[in-house]
């Protein structure tokens, strides 16, 4: 037990102020829950210690622009106790949470979610709370400082050097996810991250002793961290800088401290135990805990002497800016190149005219797999966004998802923008995260079989939700993929992401839709996209374009007159476009006006005006028949009560792709036999 | 290296046929492969003698009875390598994969699916594959046997007794889920579970040092396992027997055996290369290996001398399943209650009336949030089901998903039949799936926030496709669980769900419902069911029922005459079928006639015939409005192109439920207003 043992008066007045402040944290924690009477008042009692010895002692920021680019990244892994951080802020001068935020907290239009949330919060780095998923953004984060310091930095000039700190709970560690993320990080060696471990004991169903038995220190020392332990992170303040201290020299691995803290510190009858970790303490405990930690103020109350000690971020923090500032124009000078390459990663600004990188196509270039034209297109990003990084979970040649130009980013190479995540699908999404938050321009690619979304779809939908631009290349969409089988082949998952806000599903058909994709993915800089693509080989049709897919919908074709009407609409994405298409001839055959429409991304056809809409899907037009080896389920908007989907409602088998889609009746005759019945 | 050193001319000529068995089993995965020109021989050709060894060896079973109660569980956790399990049941005499069902591998219709199905091959206990389930399953097969031996086993009577053996390999272990169901392993004590660990350092991305170069052994053994390693999984087979041994000798914790192996073992030019791994050998190599493993047979042979040894599984697993079932006569005579019950979990087989256990509602019953009511209906089958038992994610309280009745199973109280995983929903669902699969009268629930389904995604998926009974206990379904905000409400959801084939999602809107939906999820035998549930209070409503509830739809409520249609008709699921009956009021207080429906399982409802659907929903009545408060997506099913969706396109916010409501217009007003544009 290493309590601050001060030296000299002054040293002990330092000692108290530093009480005071972490009381502060304390009681702002509480008022604001029990002002609402609704949050998680027992993280932050006990983790404002290494709260504020982190904030005030060791991290780099500055208040008055949160988006500095050469920060401290900080990462509340732990995001119930979200009170912890907007203290903090508050504490440290951020505009963005003022005591009226902390008196709304958890309230309608407020700054202060219940959970941190980087879209509402500047200062607030990845949107948390779900557990596990800020151990993955935080691996993301120290990533991407690794990478881009190794590209960017000169012996002379370090103008990318932060640290990544975070603090987890045992609900974190439990998750997979955080294991999954952690081995990562020891074996890309991120010594530049500190994870805080809240080692309390409590979790919500009561004592860990319930379900977490693990020797986590062990764990951590398996998967290759550098673990150490603060006996006492209540009042140990020495004991936990003494650790940051060591762990930052440290320097080829991720540190974890265990900190043992009690939850609720301070109440006298509800300190730990679960009943603190998501109630208010009720005003008798929280009178009671003033009492017992001896805080006489009213509540939201800022000390003046600590609002004083804390005030000097604000200065610091602008020093610490203007310099870097003028450092990097030395930079930008003797480096010109390496300059404006970090600029535009740190501003997100594309290269005026960037997509004319993307290749084209036309009707008689070859056939191929949607993978394989990801593959050309991912490359040709490549070569204009320098932020482009990314790869595959134990996939990558199945997927295609690497850069030929660039190596893989390892412990001792870190200028690789290829990324090795292994069998790890969930790590790999929240890891992408992080890379995208870090810096506007980083522009993470993620990788699997597009069934194995599943493991990941946590991550997807943080993504979506903090509006992180990740570009999932999922490849295998379909039954087409073939004899792996139905564990492996995709029928629901079209469906279950176009019902998921903030993402677009793109699922281009051929070279030029492929081209297409590339380019909404890019400059949706404000949500992810998923590429859904095609094990299997395709041939480039006629009539796709680039600018179709901007428009999420369009006509590739229709033999009906100018001002007449189509007989029947045929509708297709991705693999089955094709399929569409060779009905619709075979239909005109036989003297029908038929129309061919790719919905290559209903997100993006739904946001079209009214009037584009109607144009491309005539309202008076209602037989209508839509093809898509997946689920049905959904287009209904598009063919209505009176049309017909053609697709698979139940799961795949084992067999030949060919052999597949004839059994599953996903065929030209099928769709020619609907229309039929229709028109 | 300790390979086998024959004593005795016997014994050397025994050990020269375990050598034989074990290029049987190599040559047929090989044969397989090579015939149909695609799947996975290199796991295979290198777990090959740990293969034989448990099969032959240790395992108990009877072939001719592969569902015999009291036999030892095998799970393929690396299910890739499907060809091992295939062949080993081929020899050991398994009806269901003979070997023109080897020649099938991967083909439409045959019992050799790419990935071991459950549902298709007798033999196959668990649906293995997506890397890490089958770990997880694994867990929940020996949770099962320690529950059941623990519940109903006597002194003199061990009615419930086996092992759960697993094989595993890298990519298993690098998933997250397979860290947490080994933690859970531990954390109980499953000291019957056995796992090999095909430690061969070769992934699909190439060596494991490219994204894998933790300490697996020390991880496990932070976990709580205890850890053996056999340095020749070759042919060291007297060393895989002493491991083999010494895991069952240690009874209070589960074992990994780590078996160094190498990939593809026997091909002169492919083995140890991650081209063995997912890729036929080609004739050439093929004919190299035969050469090198002096295998002068023709294809698909299994040599005289093998198939006599193997031949006496079929008496000897004949003669346990015989004397077990005289045991069992014995134990019924001493136990009849213990005997009845263990039966009933044996056969499934519901007892009769058993659903006059559930509770019954009136519209004057107490108001209740649907959680609450679920628990009282839990608790209702667990006093009839002895074959209940379930637990939650870390949230027990707040999903309300634990029997009164019961304490927890833990390592030192097994007899509990409430589970504690710890905040794992991925272990968990894969638990849950072993569980549901270890004996087809056990019916495990789990339970988390429904927005966390997104965590255990994949498992749900796997139960769905084995057609495993799990009953998902989803609480906090909607914005209506007000502050703790985007990250903890749930949207799209429910349109997820219903998106996925063989899975029932019923969303109750009172206690009549939650009834129905109990008696749903336990007589549908074939496959999972979700339960959405709300966390906030509802009331009882005036026309519910247990019996509609299994229609999926019903009309609640009609005010138009006998003979006529509606002028409008309102849908509502769950939490919101109240604003439906309520809107309703209103529009006939202004003289409408209205019909309310609710659709509570959309699945049940698209199973009954088109008459049924049609007076429900009468083609004729265009003016429908459904309110929801999830994604509108896939609602136009119902209300077609002419109706209106009410739902939340976009994801939440922290506030209270009650103005998350009112700013998302999920409300009374806003389904009267649609309602009056329409008629």
């Amino acid at each position: 037990m290493a309590k601050t043992t001060p030296s000299s008066p002054s040293a002990a007045a330092a000692a108290e102020l530093v009480v005071k402040s972490v009381n502060t944290i304390r009681f702002l924690a509480i008022d604001a829950v029990e002002n609402v009477k609704s949050g998680h008042p027992g993280m932050p009692m006990g983790c404002a210690p290494m709260g504020h010895v982190l904030f005030d002692e060791f991290m780099k920021f500055n208040p008055k622009n949160p988006y500095w680019f050469n920060r401290d990244r900080f990462v509340l892994s732990a995001g119930h106790g979200a009170m912890l951080l907007y203290g903090l802020l508050h504490l440290a001068g951020y505009d963005s949470v003022k005591v009226e935020d902390l008196k709304g907290l958890r309230q309608w239009g407020s700054k202060t979610p219940a959970h941190p949330e980087n879209f509402e919060t500047p200062g607030v780095e990845v949107t948390t709370g779900p557990l596990g998923q800020g151990v993955g953004s935080a691996v993301g984060l120290a990533l991407a400082e690794k990478h881009l310091g190794a590209r960017y930095n000169k012996p002379d000039f370090e103008m990318v050097d932060h640290y990544t700190y975070m603090i987890l709970g045992d609900g974190c560690q439990m998750e997979g996810i955080s294991n999954e993320a952690s081995s990562l990080a020891a074996h890309w060696g991120l010594g530049k991250l500190i994870a805080l471990y809240d080692d309390n004991h409590i979790t919500i169903d009561g004592d860990t002793d319930l379900a977490f038995t693990e020797d986590v220190g062990k764990r951590f020392e398996a998967l290759g961290w550098h673990v150490l332990t603060v006996a006492n992170g209540n009042d140990g303040y020495d004991e936990i800088r003494e650790a940051i201290k060591v762990a930052k020299s440290v320097t080829d691995k991720p540190t974890l401290i265990k900190v043992a803290t009690t939850i609720g510190f301070g109440s006298p009858n509800k300190a730990n135990t679960y009943g603190v970790h998501g109630n208010a303490l009720g005003p008798k405990e929280a009178e009671a805990t003033r009492q017992n930690l001896g805080w006489p103020y009213e509540t939201f109350h800022v000390p003046d002497d600590v609002k004083k000690h804390w005030s000097r971020h604000i200065s610091e923090g602008a020093e610490l800016e203007s310099a870097w500032n003028a450092k990097f124009a030395e930079y930008e000078k003797k480096y010109p190149k390496e300059a404006a390459e970090l600029k535009s990663i740190i501003t997100g600004e594309l290269p005026l005219g960037w997509e004319k990188a993307l290749p084209t196509y036309t009707p008689e270039s070859p056939g191929n797999p949607t993978r394989t034209l990801s593959h050309q297109n991912l490359n040709a990003v490549a070569a204009v966004l320098p932020g482009l990084i990314g790869g595959s979970a134990d996939l990558t040649a199945s997927n295609m998802a690497f850069l030929k130009s660039s190596g893989d980013f390892q412990k001792e190479t870190p200028t690789g923008r290829n990324l090795k995540f292994g069998a790890r699908e969930h790590g790999m999404g929240a890891i992408c995260n992080g890379v995208a938050l870090h810096s506007p321009g980083l522009v993470p690619f993620s990788a699997t079989y597009f069934v194995f979304t599943d493991y990941m779809r946590a991550a997807i939908r943080i993504a979506a939700l903090s509006k992180a631009r990740v570009v999932y290349i999922m490849t295998h969409d379909s039954i087409g993929l073939g004899e792996d089988g139905p564990t492996h082949q995709p029928v629901e998952h079209l469906a279950s992401f176009r019902a998921m806000p903030n993402i677009l599903v793109l699922r281009p058909a051929d070279g030029n839709e492929t081209a297409g994709a590339y380019k909404v993915a890019v400059e949706n800089a404000g949500r992810p996209s998923i590429l859904s693509l095609s094990r299997q080989k395709l041939p480039q049709l006629p009539g796709t374009s680039v600018e179709g897919v901007g428009r999420g919908g369009y006509v590739i074709s229709d033999n009906s007159k100018d001002g007449e009407k189509p007989e029947v609409i045929l509708m297709g994405t991705g693999s089955e476009l094709e399929i569409a298409a060779r009905a619709g001839e075979e239909l005109r055959k036989e003297g029908k006006k038929v129309r061919v429409v790719s919905l290559v991304s209903w997100e993006l056809f739904g946001e079209q005006s009214k009037e584009y809409k109607e144009m491309v899907l005539p309202s008076e037009v209602t037989a209508r028949v839509s093809v898509e080896a997946g689920s049905t389920f959904g287009w209904e908007r598009f063919v209505g009560l009176k049309g017909r989907a053609v697709g698979i409602d139940r799961f795949g088998a084992s067999a030949s792709a060919e052999r597949l889609y004839k059994e599953f009746g996903i065929t030209v005759e099928a769709v020619v036999a609907a229309a039929k019945e229709l028109c």
